[in-house]
């Protein structure tokens, strides 16, 4: 028998991943400092999309790198809040990991190791997002957003802080605060 | 913009992946053959559930050995059947990897070698496929059939001879035939 209980897609970089956004450390600037030596303020990447915020193609190479992956490090407060919304959801980590498939395996080992208790039956590794059917998608992307089947929720990311035609939320205290009033 | 036209999820297991149903070789049987020395019948695994048609846990220890996804034989005329398939419907490849995450990468590598037409946005790995929402499932268990959002089409495997209550497919050609008619 089906659940009655609602569903909630969760995308993993830029929402539970911290890749390039949270305030202290960003997995690509920390690399892009070690590999480069230079410091790219936050402020700078700021509606400017991924793959062209760091000079030199580094996005993509450090992309495809092994092990970039894998140590992203988690977005503060992600754990708590996934584990919480799954008292009251079935809740499904949905990444568009298909485009990197050498780190297919590190992104599972990334979720066992952070998110533990989410069942690898709940963990979609895929590449468009357009026929996964949750009640709810928080995302960064509004490629995978607009074509969603449920409501989008667009989580802040440097390169979508200029979208407005999704409902924002901000950190993880705003997706609870925001998923404790539907 | 979305597309109007219908989508089809197809399982890789049984149905694109020949792991234990055609008619000359399987690979289950073959690899049971190669280990244990002995041969298995196909008639004698009608109706059996997978986990418990050899011996031994000789099942599961194959699904957990390197390999042995990335060698598995292509389904008799899987190939040109999905090809003809893509030029009506948005076809994705879905498939319960992630129970095996050792093998993401194998069975990615396995598509791209045998499915190179199939672009990796059309490629999902998951655990439960009750949130994959497509016009059709093709699938081999109805586990994944018994809640999808479409359309079930059972293809036959081994395991699943007595299941009664949905579309049944034997071979390539029938999914073509019946598809043609939708």
């Amino acid at each position: 028998m089906k659940s009655k209980r609602k569903s909630i897609a969760i995308d993993m970089d830029n929402v539970i991943a911290d890749v390039v956004i949270a305030d202290v450390a960003t997995h690509f600037i920390n690399w892009y400092e070690r590999d480069y030596g230079l410091t790219v303020e936050k402020e700078s990447l700021l509606g400017i999309p991924e793959m062209d915020a760091f000079p030199d193609g580094a996005v993509m190479k450090f992309l495809f790198t092994p092990g970039f992956f894998r140590s992203v490090p988690v977005m503060p407060g992600a754990q708590a809040a996934v584990k919480k919304l799954m008292e009251d959801f079935d809740v499904y980590i949905v990444s568009a990991a298909m485009e990197f498939p050498h780190a297919l395996f590190e992104k599972y080992e990334w979720l066992k190791e952070h998110f533990p208790f989410v069942h690898w039956r709940h963990i979609i590794f895929c590449g468009d997002k357009s026929v996964i059917a949750t009640d709810y998608l928080i995302d960064d992307h509004c490629k995978n957003l607009d074509t969603c089947h449920g409501q989008a929720i667009i989580y802040t990311a440097a390169h979508n802080v200029n979208v407005t035609h999704h409902k924002r939320v901000n950190d993880w205290d705003e997706v609870l605060s925001f998923m404790s009033a539907v």
